[in-house]
């Protein structure tokens, strides 16, 4: 019933990509996917809400970690089919025990992607074994 | 030829995700596709290519603007399927004249999403008339 979701252009599967970004320092954390449920419980809990296209699935981020991302600010583009989202992150966002998901970087003659960042949790002290 | 792009997982449409990102302030300025024919462009030439899914073929961002966006680092995430950009943007990054195409915001309430920039640039001005 939010007139403001009824203007998103949702893709032909009914997802939107979003952009998660730190509120503070501009980081990109994550990319992630989410259909139109998931911005509704994004937006009614504050909380970031994503679709996982692997599971069909939504989940709430954080929710097995306890590393949550708090919604600051909601943006969209001009097309209206993607989303910044400004959170504060809690720990990190990736699943890999970094910050960002984004920690590997192109250097030119490399034969593989260079991980720059540190870990600033250890995911097999976080993740219960599967 | 490159061992590192040869580790990128494009989706059943051969495309990742790109977002664009000003290198300076961190502003998120656009979210681009991109093949890998895309890829493989914006690093031999050291300007952001994208893959318009809409035309079905590439494009050299800033073609008919001359609103360049001039490579300065290249990020990938834990899943290697989705790409930061970090750029120097010349004018602005959206066809609508604002430097980010992510110039809505949303608000509780609101019957529709919210202006929240500028212009940085005359569409009318810049791109020729159709």
């Amino acid at each position: 019933m939010d007139p403001q979701l009824d203007k998103l252009k949702f893709d032909s599967s009914g997802l939107v990509a979003a952009v998660i970004q730190d509120w503070q320092n501009g980081q990109v954390l994550a990319l992630f996917w989410m259909n139109r449920e998931a911005v509704e419980k994004t937006i009614a809990t504050g909380k970031v809400h994503s679709y996982s296209r692997s599971r069909g699935r939504l989940a709430l981020k954080g929710e097995s970690s306890g590393h949550f991302e708090i919604v600051k600010e909601l943006l969209t583009d001009c097309d209206r089919d993607a989303l910044v989202i400004k959170v504060e992150q809690i720990a990190g966002a990736c699943h890999e025990g970094y910050r960002s998901c984004f920690y590997r970087k192109y250097e030119p003659g490399a034969a593989d992607w260079k991980t720059i960042a540190d870990k600033v949790f250890d995911p097999n002290a976080v993740y219960e074994k599967k």
